[in-house]
């Protein structure tokens, strides 16, 4: 099963909980046991695991990261914005699939973990593909 | 065939070579050839692939993004030490999911490649799921 | 069905973009809809998607993440060069294995999307596994 997440995001940098929709498509496909990969099809977003219901450690998690590739004028790219060309960067050292295993027709998600969409470079309508499969 | 690896954790940050582990579990399911997923459930922990058979290229890692994610003071999520914080966001570089293919029964691997479990907030026990699907 | 790609990568750090051999070992499997994995069974390379069409997103990524991890002298791996033991350090930072899906018997990719071989230490003949299964 193939399906899609919407995310409609916010301004700048932002880590969007998309854990709840990702359960649910895994519960709707009715596979008991597979794997669920998580993709995202952007080259200014990512996908992440980490801890999503304080909102302290997503605050800490978007500012380190924007520490370490600042926006700025310098980068060579210059179609867009200095904010998407470090957007570009960002999301390649995050990465943009992540694979999860389903078991007894649930997704597993650590018990702290919440699969979090990655934006660097919003407002942005953007998707994610959920793909299932048996196994 | 889902199954889990158990990892006890030095102090501070660590890379655990589950090599042998993974390559154990993938020989006892009998699948020939397939897909082995292997996902952290952790928020400050991740799993890569790198060299681990020199001690000194996993120190230089260590270091290395020790240096990138230094420890310290100024970080917004305080519930926890700030070793906490910064294992938070050197989690999300890293990555929480890779995913290895299997053939001739064996899990491949490179030949200078070990499975490394990342720890940075250790000692802690620890686990990673290991996830294998026939096709 | 698992099949390589052989890449011949440039001198130092370098961007290769391996969609078109990725998509046509996706067509020549005959899958209709699954999941296909890219794998690097190297130490000093990595994989990712980011954009490829315009030669100035790769330049910046690479000059960024130079900037990240500087090749210098003061690393505890000293078997092989500066660059290689760099090299480690960034290849865990961008990740060794993506996972994508597959749709009416093609690889999906973002429209801006390119799948692109990473190499931190070249020249090196280096291989990508594909492994594609069904479901």
């Amino acid at each position: 099963m193939l399906k899609t997440i919407t995310i409609e995001t916010p301004a700048g940098d932002a880590l969007v909980d998309i854990t709840a929709e990702a359960k649910a498509l895994v519960a709707e496909s009715g596979v008991e046991t597979g794997i669920c990969a998580l993709i995202v099809p952007h080259t200014t977003a990512a996908i992440t695991l980490n801890s999503g219901l304080d909102p302290a450690t997503p605050a800490d998690i978007i500012a380190d990261i924007k520490r370490l590739v600042p926006t700025r004028v310098d980068f060579i790219h210059q179609y867009d914005t200095p904010a998407d060309a470090a957007a570009h960067i960002k999301a390649t050292l995050v990465g943009n699939s992540i694979t999860l295993a389903i078991a007894e027709a649930k997704l597993l998600v650590g018990w702290s973990q919440s699969i979090l969409f990655y934006e660097f470079d919003g407002p942005r309508r953007r998707t994610v593909q959920v793909k299932i499969i048996a196994g």
